[in-house]
């Protein structure tokens, strides 16, 4: 049996509880799975590359087979690079279905041997992005069920310093 | 490293070049892949359990560790009962998207152990379905590029007979 | 201030816990709801009309302005006989959007005083249909997360019959 | 310049508004328009090909390149048969678009030099489909606004032989 | 019975036929209904506030019981502080549905007694938006049947300062 | 017979396999084919124009009806100047569907006599997009099978130039 290892990537600005729940599934489902950022220049980040990353590195530490790690190339290349033949992608509801469609095409034109693997989130977790947790911060509610407490604790922060 | 085994479950009738792209890109992901047809009472089938399992077994036969079986439970309970803790499922373009949601939502209550994985099904496999290629095939046209040769081939004896 | 009173219409084959979710929220919303039992001629029913109503009864005692009704012509044309000018409907995820769509787009026509009016079923009910519930329920897996207990008991007495 | 014949095929039963839509405007882009009743077995129908194809007769009466047919091989075969190179389909809103992708996909793979050209529906008949016409009219309301006068007559008579 | 308020919250830049359809049937179902303009600071108006507040008011001044007012608090929160229990929002075919189902669900996490109701938008007012008005009046074609007369008039003068 | 000539309309920036797919087969549809590039204001573009309107032209000089031009006035404007009364419009999955309805509806709005005609892209040519072309050569990777050799050329120098 050879290892088999995945990577799931994606900007996490900052990482919610519907990320998490990938990660857990995938996490099992994978010798070791790679958490990787991957630099998105056409949009203005909230928190900074390190931050994204200490806010991962917290809310994964008990997935012993974690690894996060950031990049800047194509990320069907970087998979190969790490020894991974899988990209793991989330899917809520219809509202990502066609843009991932496409993306995997893209990438089985780009390379044959990396697959990607899609999992559903779960019902509760389908309204939650990033974008709607710092929209929901940003007028001092709480987003205490939607994102890990050093997340919670880091846009309270943010959000101050604004002011 | 554990063994990591995944059920690929359909009616089969017969098995298409869609199904087969799934089956390969599946059974290397996987250290087993069982090719499961699931008895669907509310539809008549063109072709018996035993042909649909004799045509998938040809056709996958150069698939050294995939299995062909068949089951009347509930999906998740087969996989637990055969050791699998994965569902493969592939998506034609947005056809099956919503169907297959609701499906996963429903097998997370059935059971959390067991995931549902989707594999997006290649371009030019996307208007491939069973139905569309019995019509075709019995307007008496080939199908020699949207099935295994042995499924071509049953096609028209098929066909034939109902003359 | 005049009484305003909405509808709420369906098979109920049988009532699930996504039926009472819409049934309380309406109740709250309209001065009285009616939940009417539509007769299905295209479909065969599970559930007599009469068995559909009563559990439709104990599932809704706790809502005082919740009246139990059935009926076989046009819904708008109902509504506007019980006094009623609102079509209350659930949407569950885009699974029944554009029916809803073009339904309501049909109602508009057939009478311009009587509205449709929808409402967003809740994240955790999007995969309760009363079919999914029917099939989980035929394998012998308890449904009792998914519907209101009188409901539970109902089917597995229903199921016992048929073996 | 050469002709430039297109095929319009349907079950029309009956034919509606929205069909007489896309007939006179594709009647307008084509040299002939065929409309091409074909025969579909998998669905019990209300009127006999005959009376669809006089009801079609008497609604297109005014567009003098319009011929009605009828037909029960492939379309794609069909249209090569009299010479048209283009087969019209419209389609309401998102409702039928998938389906006609994917015979769309279907109709390459059996012949590349039929191509299937779609109009999109006017938004008021975006509704108007022939079963929810003949619901209508069981129901015993007027559809005079969604059918041309001889489908009025036609429909009120076909559901008073039924009482 | 209690007085039953209604929010029907947007950026109104301008206001179109599209949105009077949505508030006149709004403003029958319910006691009052607030229409109100929330701030967008992601986009740049076209309209000031105090323009877009001044056209709503000229174009609802038939409905006694509209009322129109701006806010930049989140709109759960608003509807709660001006006694409204209901947020109206309309629906544009396919177009919206999944951001507005998202909207929903975010919106039940914030407040469970304020409800989301959606009214489908009239088929010929499904092709109307703020922006596709504004383009149609930036190339100098009249939009006399997309806006009320004041809407056209301030269009007219607004595009003419521009050159 | 009379002449039958269409516009097929974009920003062509670059033209892509898929793009020529579509005027392959547009070509033959129609007497002429004019390919026009409109200026889109709100998006900065890689190319300029005339680098634009001269990949086009290399890549269609085997199409001897069509004619390449551009224009900033609207479509259906365009289209009665130039003696066209069809826009041809390319569809990918449902990725494009709902916004090419909306404008078709707003064209039907503007002007009768033009009608908007659809074609399927073919799956392969599915996930092609200008912007994926774009991205994929900005990481030095071959576009060869998605664009014509023009295109892939000059994507080289100007990725070359930027660095």
């Amino acid at each position: 049996m050879k290892e088999r290892n995945a990577v799931y990537a994606g900007t996490f600005d900052p990482v919610t509880n519907g990320h998490l729940d990938i990660i857990e599934r995938a996490s099992k489902m994978y010798d070791k799975l790679y958490v990787t950022i991957f630099k998105n220049i056409s949009k203005t980040q909230t928190f900074t590359l390190e931050e994204r990353a200490e806010l991962l590195r917290i809310a994964t530490a008990k997935y012993k087979n974690v690894i996060i790690d950031n990049s800047d190339i194509l990320a069907v290349e970087y998979a190969k690079t790490i020894g991974a033949n899988v990209l793991v992608r989330g899917l809520r509801a219809t509202m990502d279905f066609e843009y991932e469609f496409q993306m995997a095409l893209a990438n089985q034109y780009l390379d044959n041997d990396v697959e990607m693997v899609f999992l559903m989130t779960k019902a509760n977790h389908a309204y939650i992005s990033s974008s709607t947790v710092k929209e929901i911060a940003a007028h001092r509610r709480s987003v205490a069920d939607l994102v890990p407490p050093c997340v919670e604790e880091a846009l309270q922060k943010k959000f101050q310093e604004n002011e």
